[in-house]
């Protein structure tokens, strides 16, 4: 742990700023701890001459008091469990401790919560699946606040540093294992369309299927929302038609649980009569009977990468790659089988490579 | 949201506290941010003056860099995330941010983790499922930060306030359900014997069974670890014995978990041949097939709890209770129904109340 030095302490760098914004030393203490009573117009000279005389947290020691700030779309399942355990492992060994924000499915935080941002002044932000307005990313750099996004949606484009997952990848591999197990009859219930790693690992499924010369069948693919109730009714509405799917890659592990209800309802063992495969690996995929097959995501790895990647911004670091993809990997446990009446095993050599 | 009044700022008081400790300003400052660099004497000397002066948080005005401290023993399952969502929904009312500790299994808190706390100096603590050594609450004390105790371990006698649930009713109620659907074999397996929620468990367990006039079999009682795998093993050493359980209550639902794969693996049905009840009611225990009878712990309600208890403390109140237990309640869903050769149903006239 490094102790500032006295050189390094903030008292002269403010009057500074104060002479450049043309305010006086008690308004620019009132906007650095982000007290309400200062016009907006004000705030804005002050963080300007902020930005301006470099007055930001990078490059500098690490005090005991340093936070780390996790902001999440939703608290929802293991999934953030395993987000906040890795962010909390890599913000410890740098002494910092971890502030964690939930927007109640809002994907955009609102005006309080920037404002109380600005009054912590944490080292950095990891934000999870989520948005910030141009408005707030300006003043978090006028406040010289880096922040890094994880995002397992696979949005490839990002204006800021990111973390995903290769979920096409993860999407050709999960299908490959079932076509390798003689299934030709594949259904799929992916993620929303409006979140791009659904399509990313739904392509996947069809280059898996293309490759092995497999017909895709339309009515076999549906469109979930990653909660278990639209696993369950996607999955039976597909074993109630008149040629069911054998097996079923599920877009995440909690619409593969829908799959298994469904599965129940209709009297089919698993994997003896369906097999599922989910995505994820939530602990919660070893749990259930039978354990899941699934792709795993690495995601505490890919929050404690984000996290890394940025305290290393805020201590002046130039990352090489501001898109980083960590890869995903097939977990083959007990809900995948051959198909009941099984058809020849497709032979790997006309599998793609992900 | 109240700013702080100008005659409230620090400033003077620090000066006051480094006369009374006969240190210079500057060393108050350093013991106030948590800097390593004083020594242990001096510093005692500046947290008594810190104590005698009644600079404290409380009562005090809320601004927006305020945070509150959640320590976890561990961070596993969906448990801890009831805990984390409900401190974190009574700060935001509060404008409050939570930062949040795991301490890797870990009862006790290490000494870089107080050195932390006392230099973030947040409005409170909230402590899960641990305890805090003397020396520690001694400091916090002196440091003017309240802390609250969220113990579903049951220990009704604390030095400190905390919030629990009631868990000798959950086990009456649980066993309770399970003789009024006509079993008479019920097996039991409870959580570590060191743990005092195991022991309430077990004990509304015994007080079903006495007053319905069913002899308890001491093979039927286990001490499982509340993880899923001691579940299943201790269920399969139950299920493989000459007269085996025609149901099992969990002592939490991750173990009613393992109870369903020994029960797969013994090809019995749940609830046909094997009903299985669990404790907690994680989201998980509505996602399995099928979905499991367990009785409700309000997590979430009960770290909201302590987080208003906490805060109302650092604000100066005094609670009238400093051990609050909120109640447990059974939810039926599709895991129990009546013994394979179904007994006469027990007369809800000769069971216990809880």
């Amino acid at each position: 742990m490094t102790a500032e030095s006295p050189a390094q302490t903030p008292r002269s760098t403010i009057a500074d700023i104060a002479r450049l914004a043309g305010v006086s030393v008690p308004t620019v203490s009132k906007v650095m701890n982000g007290r309400p009573d200062v016009a907006e117009e004000t705030r804005r000279r002050v963080e300007d001459a902020i930005s301006a005389v470099g007055y930001s947290r990078a490059p500098r020691g690490i005090r005991r008091s340093d936070l780390l700030e996790v902001v999440f779309h939703e608290l929802e399942s293991e999934w953030a469990l395993e987000i906040v355990m890795g962010v909390e492992e890599a913000a410890r060994d740098q002494h910092m401790a971890v502030v964690i924000t939930e927007m109640h499915g809002r994907r955009t935080p609102g005006r309080d919560w920037i404002e109380g941002v600005l009054a912590r002044r944490p080292v950095g932000l990891v934000v999870v699946f989520s948005n910030l307005s141009p408005q707030m990313q300006a003043r978090l750099h006028r406040s010289g606040i880096p922040f890094v996004v994880v995002d397992p949606t696979g949005e490839p484009v990002h204006d800021t540093p990111s973390v995903g997952a290769t979920n096409w990848s993860g999407g050709v591999t999960a299908t490959r294992h079932l076509l390798g197990l003689g299934h030709a009859r594949i259904g799929v219930i992916t993620g929303p369309r409006e979140i791009l790693c659904s399509r990313a690992r739904l392509d996947g499924y069809r280059a898996a299927m293309d490759a092995a010369g497999v017909t895709v069948d339309p009515e076999l693919i549906r469109h979930g929302d990653f909660h278990v109730a639209s696993g369950e009714r996607l999955a039976r509405e597909m074993l109630q038609a008149p040629n069911p799917p054998t097996a079923i890659v599920a877009g995440n592990d909690l619409m593969a649980l829908g799959v298994y209800q469904a599965a129940r309802d209709a009297h089919l063992r698993i994997p003896e009569q369906l097999s599922v495969v989910g995505f994820d690996d939530l602990p919660v995929a070893s749990w259930v009977s039978p354990p899941l097959t699934t792709v795993r995501q690495p995601l505490a790895q890919m929050a404690s990468t984000a996290t890394r990647l940025v305290i290393d911004l805020a201590r002046g670091g130039q990352p090489e790659q501001t898109r980083v993809e960590l890869s995903t990997e097939l977990v083959v446990r007990e809900s995948t089988s051959r198909p009941p009446h099984a058809a020849p095993a497709v032979a790997p050599a006309t599998l793609p490579s992900a």
